[in-house]
């Protein structure tokens, strides 16, 4: 029902699936995460990847993906040295862990140390913000129909925005993108990962850990969130809308002559 | 630094914290979530509830937020025989487990059933979702300076906003509303949560546990949160803005007479 000019009326509306998807590793389960059940081999390289349970694509052998229930098993097999790591620390840890930051087990970890990004070549200028924010939105096409799913896209200069996925969690849609990216063999270095969401702190390690120097979101930073772009090195931009947006880190990188011009 | 109309400028902005954030129960941690670190005691009987850990706020005995690092444990004792539930649970849940929907170890809990809400005195009416809207965004003072947190209320139709919470994580921010509301003794049969960000499934299911039968957002909901609250026999509201909504469920509750004539 829809309720507009003061009267109710009969409508109907996309909504978005959101099923409980897990991550099973050597046919032990992970993490159950309610996600949108699409490209889940994606989702499966960038949770492990944001996980720290892999390091490279490589350490993948396959991703099976198995109905269970209510929801989707996603089944992940490691090639053996990667797998043997991964039951070595889980025996470290004791008992019922882990939320949010999936399988962390405490605050040191959730608050982990992220590494430097690369250096990119110059290219960062308000024209490449404007023109990243708008394709991310041009591209959604999921969430042009239910207004409920949120976005994440890798945009390069020189290509515009070559990669999208979509999930009714931020932080899913983000895994996607760079399972995708590194599936593809896409360097991360001289191109920005694109974001409808809010930063927080996961947000900028996941970009950390796929190796992308500049990340650009639709809405705002946490303090946290910034704080951990600046140990990165990463340029942070925020508020991204129309021909406005704020940078919070990292600002040298934009190619003043150019900024300057736009109108 | 601010980019607008076409040039780079210094710029501040408040921005809000985000910290993690670990409950213990008994001394051993259950979940740790990136959370903005306010309202901490209701945050703590909140996800008590929201996790089925507690049933009542009289199974919480005390709850104090330790510094720890660079985050905070929140450490809650509970009564002797909800810890001994707790720790019979425990030992049934093998391995590292968990994520996003805290400490649930499969699929079938994800998608978990909710109980019935309990049927309202008849109130609802679309000025009552209309102000309920407007009071929600008037109350968000922390969202005001930083445009990047969730925010969580509690209305009723005497009384007006009664309770508002707010966090960089939309659960966190239901989840410390569910424990105010719980601590102050509040009934939630005759009043409505209002939340600012999209239905997912488990803000209708933590709406349901406790005991609230309408559920209004400013943002759309999934076809999961849609199934659950019609199980749940809830009236979910969605993409509410300004004199406008939309109905997802049980429609019947509005009052047809009033909500006619709203202009």
């Amino acid at each position: 029902m829809s309720f507009r000019q003061g009267r109710l009326s009969e409508a109907s509306r996309l909504v978005p699936e959101e099923v409980p998807v897990a991550f099973s590793y050597g046919g032990s389960t992970h993490a159950v995460m309610m996600a949108t059940p699409s490209d889940l081999v994606d989702f499966a390289y960038g949770f492990s990847l944001a996980e720290e349970i892999i390091r490279l694509s490589e350490d993948i052998v396959a991703v099976e993906s198995v109905e269970a229930g209510a929801g989707i098993d996603v089944q992940v097999t490691l090639k053996d040295s990667t797998a043997d790591a991964l039951t070595a620390r889980r025996r470290k840890m004791a008992g019922p862990v882990g939320c949010g930051l999936c399988g962390i087990e405490s605050i040191e970890q959730a608050a982990r140390q992220v590494a430097k990004v690369p250096e990119p070549l110059p290219w960062l200028s308000a024209d490449h913000v404007a023109l990243a924010v708008r394709m991310l939105g041009d591209a959604q096409k999921l969430n042009r129909g239910t207004r409920a799913v949120h976005g994440a896209g890798f945009y390069r200069p020189a290509r515009g925005l070559i990669a999208l996925r979509e999930d009714v969690g931020r932080h899913n849609a983000l895994d996607k993108l760079v399972g995708s990216i590194v599936r593809e063999g896409e360097a991360a270095r001289d191109g920005a990962v694109v974001v409808t969401s809010r930063l927080s702190v996961e947000m900028v390690q996941k970009t950390a850990i796929l190796g992308c120097p500049v990340l650009i979101a639709i809405s705002a930073p946490t303090a946290l969130a910034i704080d951990t772009a600046n140990e990165a090195g990463m340029t942070l931009i925020g508020i991204a809308r129309g021909d406005e947006f704020e940078v919070f880190t990292r600002p040298d990188r934009f190619m003043s002559g150019e900024a300057a011009h736009v109108a």
